[in-house]
């Protein structure tokens, strides 16, 4: 490293370490996030610079560091761009503040995902969620990963747009929801109706389980109805972050 | 490995090394494809051999192989699930042959990428053109990464189903299937109509560039429309594979 640590500052007490051009930029550009550090090869600082004081982040934050070093500090073949970021985890929404959002909406759709593990996967559905006007994203607590830095990557930075709520029981987070007038579709490659058959007014909240397994009993039963997409039945399933997109494309059409 | 190459056999000329159970078995019930070697992991051994006798595959192509050597043989975090296999690279299709393969149909729908260079990609885009019934994929034969193991396990085991063609000059390609009598819609954010607008019956050929730069100006004049999807102004883009998997579906829902 080029510079050492600002070693008065205190030491971040959990915190994730951020990577690639669009994650970092994003992160600066968020009010919520709270940065602890910034690192950045040389050609990526004026870039940074710029975003910071535009942004209101002291550029004191940054140090600028090889490659090699940087290469080192992230997981292996990460692609950083020669951006690099630590700093604190963004704070989850809870159910009540998701269903506050969805209060004054007319037409609102949520996605829950069920037992998705694949911090990959889950990046690139919430890029997915924000290009389709997704209102908020629920995982389950014990079964979904924690944000990394692989999953702001896979998600273009959007992770700092998407209000995320992690729910011990997702049973009962579909019950709190049809209590705030969401109207919950599972995706169930067996259902016999396609989703681009279903009224897509009011609120919706979809289901989606892990590809080839699909939700689990108890998840599916709590759903008010099942929908499929129209796939060949050449191919067993789509990527669950694909299918995602599909649907969530689909449900958003005007 | 636990057995060595036979060496009575005549070397490999060119090859690729697939790995991932989906590509493995999907290989194996493929006749056009010429296998070499399959490798697996001792816990594997009874489902491929299962695979080989009900394909007529011999089953003495199989080298049963520790999960460390397999580890060594393929590139770095390939997740090969104890399933790997030395084969000839797929043929491509013709262009003429592509159009052949269109002569008959009414309605049909083909995918060319201009510049879409990630394996990772590629593969998930085949996946998606197989479940949306695309009659093949047409990319330019410069730019574009020949088959890899990585392709070919992002695609599931897709790639041994699509009929792939490469060619050299794409808006040379474009105005041959406009002869064939081929509608040709360029995918561009600035477009100004949604491609669920457009009419959908007949042949069609989409043309989708690379995420964010898109297509190459003398390709997209070669189009004769161009549309775009739905997307919110926060995400700059979607993921290439996520636009393609989008388009596909719309342009094969019925």
């Amino acid at each position: 490293m080029s510079k050492k640590f600002n070693t008065s500052a205190p030491a971040p007490k959990a915190g994730v370490l951020l990577y690639g051009r669009h994650a970092i930029l994003s992160a600066i550009n968020n009010k919520k996030r709270k940065i602890h550090k910034i690192f950045c090869c040389k050609e990526n600082l004026e870039e940074l610079r710029g975003a910071c004081l535009k942004n209101n982040v002291s550029t004191g934050l940054i140090s600028v560091i090889d490659r090699k070093e940087l290469d080192k500090m992230l997981p292996r073949d990460a692609v950083h761009q020669g951006f690099a970021m630590q700093c604190q985890e963004l704070e989850n929404y809870t159910l009540d503040e998701i269903c506050q959002l969805a209060e004054d909406k007319q037409n609102c759709h949520i996605l829950i995902l069920d037992q998705v593990t694949d911090p990959q996967n889950i990046g690139a559905i919430i890029r997915s969620c924000v290009a389709f006007d997704t209102l908020a994203l629920i995982v389950q607590d014990k079964n979904s990963p924690t944000e990394t830095g692989t999953m702001a990557k896979a998600s273009a930075g959007m992770i700092e747009q998407l209000p995320i709520c992690r729910v011990t029981n997702l049973s009962r987070a579909i019950s709190q929801l049809k209590d705030c007038g969401f109207w919950v579709i599972g995706m169930d490659g067996y259902a016999t109706t396609y989703i681009s058959e279903i009224n897509k007014t009011g609120k919706i909240a979809i289901v989606m389980g892990s590809e080839g397994k699909g939700m689990r009993r108890l998840v599916e039963e709590n759903c008010d109805t099942t929908v499929k997409l129209p796939i060949s039945p050449t191919v067993e399933s789509l990527n669950v972050s694909t299918a995602a997109a599909i649907t969530l494309y689909e449900i958003n059409k005007k």
